[in-house]
């Protein structure tokens, strides 16, 4: 425990990446992100600092996120065409590169609760849908009824999205709801989580990158926990968690180098989005390509950083 | 026409690895199977031959393995425990890692086609059961009733495995029913497509690795294409087709080097498997891990390849 308790460790969370400006953010409303991140990134380090692992990590700060509904993912989750929701999650430990992850589910209260127990309790790493809730039945994990995931916020978008019959996907939308966070523990372990509530009055059963090993999260022990938010589909196609990791595997890329690496590939391939990323040292890098993208760190030193615009603590 | 014509092609195509022995084979099984995979290379090769794409070639032979009811894709796909297909797949063009795909679908007659119009007209990547059922009742595509899937072959498993009250999953199987293609074609363009049928009596929703990009399905122009078959669950955790393109990229290793390395990653994990593999110079690599895996490949200088077992044309 002592060992523990003194041994390094770090964390990063982050709230989603989009056209987030300074202009168009009231003080009020600015206030509430960084108080919600702070609150996120605490739940996260307290089990750190006690000598935690980072997969409890990482869980308990997306936890957080969920149930905050100033993010889409959990209880802020948008509503689709039916007024529900429909959420992705996924969590891989860095030991063993195990993973498990959950894809179009609803009434399921904390997403990535359920894809922590697919990877502990299932042969599986991926369920969908009304499966997925079935599993979720069977492993006693708590489910919310339409009041709780139906805020007057998500109602307010889904009645303007249906007055201009408009579909907010992720691609034409200026935000990109996912929440995530990574972390390294004192003993070493790495681990990845992401969650995300997808889009206002989707249909068609999408599926985005949160959920996908290797597109929106990746962890592997000695190398790095990455979570990524953003345009899904180009996450997909460019396997933007697992290339970075990949750079510093078979390239020598350090953290820095690899993250910002797989940015640029997603801005030439036309895409937005943003990853956080931390590597086996403790490392944290953070970037993005889009005007902002909620996220906050506590490195290794103890020096905390939350921060909203491409601008802020730079 | 000329030029593409004389152009060098390559091109591989796959109908699942698993515990498949010569002893335990009838000479009619053995005999069946080879002129399968004859008959998808040949619908590939045509393409090819003629100086159409990687990406035609490869969904060309793969429809042809998802309509023999010798596989397990398509057609040939197992019974869930309500007597229904669910079926997933992809394709990967490697020109600009365009990439389409759709898990848990029934009914659509070959789902390789509904992943390529994913691909070609939807913003997606991925969409899962009914919302992709309805993309491609949009689309137009061929669906099929349960009398075309409901061959005698797997009637009988169905039944033998509700009797046994048992789920056969990909994991517990001794043979990963899965079916896919590599080609590299005249204009140097590669591409990759995967399809498989899933486990019979199954449940809970799984998705393996083959709709996923990186896990059983990659492609990209330059590097490499590959395809792959086995422990999904494995697939998917090791990223083993995004892997063995990043140790091309990343490492300097050569196609077979990689392909090698990434079924020995498959192998220290306790996974079973195998791929096929093409890079940009038309060298084609099938590593498997399992006793057979069956396979078949069309050589740039027009050696054709059809093999089984693991000593087969060794």
């Amino acid at each position: 425990m002592t060992a523990a308790a003194e041994a390094r460790f770090a964390l990063a969370v982050h709230g989603g990446a989009g056209t987030i400006r300074r202009a168009s953010m009231t003080a009020k409303d600015e206030a509430a992100y960084r108080a919600a991140l702070d609150v996120a990134l605490e739940a996260g380090a307290k089990i750190l600092r006690d000598g935690g692992s980072a997969l409890d990590a990482v869980e308990a700060a997306v936890v957080v996120l969920e149930d905050d509904p100033l993010f889409n993912a959990g209880r802020g989750s948008v509503l689709n065409a039916e007024g529900r929701v429909e959420m992705d999650a996924a969590v891989m430990d860095g030991r063993g590169r195990k993973a498990g992850a959950v894809a179009a589910v609803g009434s399921v209260r904390n997403p990535v609760i359920l894809a922590r127990r697919v990877m502990e309790h299932s042969p599986h790493v991926l369920l969908v849908g009304a499966g997925a809730e079935a599993f979720g039945k069977e492993q006693g994990v708590a489910f919310a009824g339409p009041e709780w995931f139906r805020t007057e916020r998500r109602i307010r978008e889904l009645d303007r999205a249906k007055r201009e019959k408009k579909i907010r996907l992720d691609h034409s939308s200026p935000k990109f709801g996912t929440v995530g966070a990574v972390a390294l523990d004192g003993a070493g372990n790495l681990a990845a989580a992401t969650s995300t509530g997808g889009m206002t009055n989707k249909r068609w059963g999408r599926v985005g990158d949160s959920p996908i090993v290797g597109a929106g999260t990746y962890a592997a022990n000695g190398v790095a926990a990455i979570s990524g938010t953003g345009e899904g589909e180009y996450f997909i196609r460019l396997t933007i968690a697992r290339d970075i990791a990949a750079r510093m595997e078979y390239a020598g890329q350090n953290l820095n180098e690899a993250a910002e690496a797989a940015i640029r590939t997603l801005t030439d391939a036309g895409g937005a989005g943003g990853v956080i990323a931390v590597d086996a040292e403790g490392n944290i890098a953070m970037p993005f390509n889009t005007p902002g993208m909620y996220r906050a760190a506590l490195h290794p030193d103890g020096r905390k950083e939350i921060a909203i615009y491409g601008d802020d603590g730079r």
